[in-house]
């Protein structure tokens, strides 16, 4: 049995970025201690798995990579941490796949607390278990202070999709239902609010939580879902302007159908954003064949992550790229995307 | 034919991070347009493969990441960006695998020159290119001025291992010959020198490039090469000690039979420092069966990537993780891991 080297530092320094002994004593003590998997544990520079063992899930791969820069590192609901693990998964679960395995690439500020990283780092183990996804291999990378922001985490996923499965912004049709699985913008607002710039004496927490178990729900009520993505940065407004555009459709959304909570609501009139314009990082959009929409509904509503899950609007004939709101006072008006950037570092 | 969004910002701002249309204009004018491949150009979540057709090399995934956070971002010899395509492809290439496919995780600063990110992206698709792997998926991200330093790049790549291939760290026997490919320290100097902190007038170049051309050659010559790892950061010294201590071995190193650069030897005896310590980036140290050793040492040698290979020591009966080098003077001194930061922001 091997000794686990130690970490005996309070602080991240230059050192433990440096590819020799102080870096081991953190990847050991830190992440291989609580990643905990045979994979990692095995210290290798790659982890390895049986192309077979893949194969009892699908036929074929998915792979997708993000970074996370969320400013604060922690907010109601979850952290930097949650964060990382929970995108990654629902990146994903939107193209219908498993998810199975995830890196995790950590650049630090110099002087960055062990005691929070660790706190993020056991974040990450719990929210990974809760998936049923390992985090198999990493890479540390230490800046200087001043150079960096803390800690930006890299989580790059593999998944596997089952047979059958073929869904793709460029599939939505005209008549199709546009759904959403709850409230929409918590997660933008409740970082806005984490930064204490609102000064706003309400309960906003983050909608962070993993999508591929309501995924698995939605693909067995109806197995033909057109397309789904996951509205995080650039919020609802930006996946329907993706879809519209990939598929060369109108989309129409009725405003009075969308779910908001009122404390967002508020935010919202409070700055004059548009929550469909608010990151949410626990809710998919999706277009779907509108005769399996009703039933969609209910199994969704039938799963936590799908509660206040509800049809927002259908896919209509019209300008190629074109998504229209009617609005509660009987108008209609052009949703865009999000245009500039109303809500830097939000995930 | 879709038109391609067109980036007209000469410098990167924060909406170009904001999920919104600055960013796809950032996404399809510079990353999509270069990097070129439809994985990529769908423009979905995820890329997705199938698993059958991976399975035409090898029955095993290899699958590993590494952060680049190189200070300067151009160097002699190459930038931050064919430093990522290379570094993970090399992380792959040691554990015998054929690199694939590369996601490509962006890290920007506010300000950072949109000429120079080109430069960078064309670098990675030029790497990319001349080692037959692809990058599939990716994200970007920009943190305000201040809070990051102007590139941090991820990548994370996925290969596969073929038949009959087991090279562990732990795999490291007494007898074994220690055998590298070439000139080590080159990339640690390089960048050193690069950083003006020398003031010294020699030509110091990176060594960074790829080494799965150079792993297959390998292979063909020795299909049971043991231990093989890239010595990046921490240098050819903690490889062998990582080496060492996953055998529970120890290793014996003749400093005579060591290639170092002589310009490479006067960085280090200025600053006092050990070449043994200098990250490389296109250096890989192998333990080898005693018998198959030379053939593997003419094989390496008719590789460009190996010409200069060479037999640095051996593995020997003694303490686990001990790692002892015979001097030019007759003495012997323990070569430990790198302990402390010497070199920081190297890779």
């Amino acid at each position: 049995m091997k000794k686990t080297r130690k970490l005996h530092a309070s602080h991240i320094n230059m050192s433990h970025g440096s590819g020799g002994k102080a870096m081991r004593d953190l990847i050991e003590d830190l992440f291989v201690s609580c990643f905990d998997n045979p994979q990692l544990n095995a210290l290798e520079d790659q982890a390895r798995f049986d192309l077979q063992s893949l194969q009892q899930y699908g036929e074929r791969l998915a792979f997708t990579t993000d970074s996370y820069v969320v400013d604060p590192l922690f907010f109601p609901g979850g952290n930097i941490g949650t964060l990382a693990v929970n995108g990654t998964i629902n990146d994903l679960a939107v193209s219908g796949a498993k998810p199975l395995y995830l890196s995790c690439g950590m650049i630090i500020e110099e002087g960055m607390p062990v005691s929070e990283l660790r706190e993020i780092v056991q974040s990450m183990k719990a929210a990974a278990d809760l998936a049923g996804v390992q985090i198999v291999t990493g890479d540390t990378k230490v800046v200087p202070h001043g150079k960096g922001d803390k800690l930006f985490i890299n989580t790059t996923g593999i998944g596997v999709i089952p047979q059958g499965i073929e869904i793709s912004a460029s599939r939505s049709k005209v008549g199709d239902k546009v759904i959403v699985n709850g409230y929409i913008g918590d997660h933008g607002a409740a970082i806005l609010n984490a930064r204490g710039d609102l000064a706003l004496d309400v309960s906003l927490e983050t909608d962070c939580q993993p999508l591929h178990e309501l995924m698995s729900v939605m693909l067995a009520a109806c197995p033909d879902l057109h397309a789904v993505r996951d509205a995080s940065r650039g919020g609802v407004a930006t996946v329907l302007n993706e879809f519209a555009e990939s598929a060369n459709v109108s989309i129409r959304l009725d405003e009075s159908c969308i779910p908001v909570r009122n404390t967002v609501r508020g935010v919202c009139e409070i700055l004059g954003l548009d929550a469909l314009h608010f990151a949410n990082e626990g809710k998919l959009v999706a277009t779907v064949p509108a005769d399996s929409a009703e039933a969609l509904l209910h199994a969704m509503q039938s799963h936590p992550a799908g509660r206040e899950a509800a049809i927002i609007g259908e896919v209509v004939e019209g300008p190629a790229g074109r998504v229209v709101i009617k609005t509660g006072f009987g108008g209609e008006r052009i949703l865009d995307m999000l245009v500039g950037e109303q809500l830097p570092r939000i995930c």
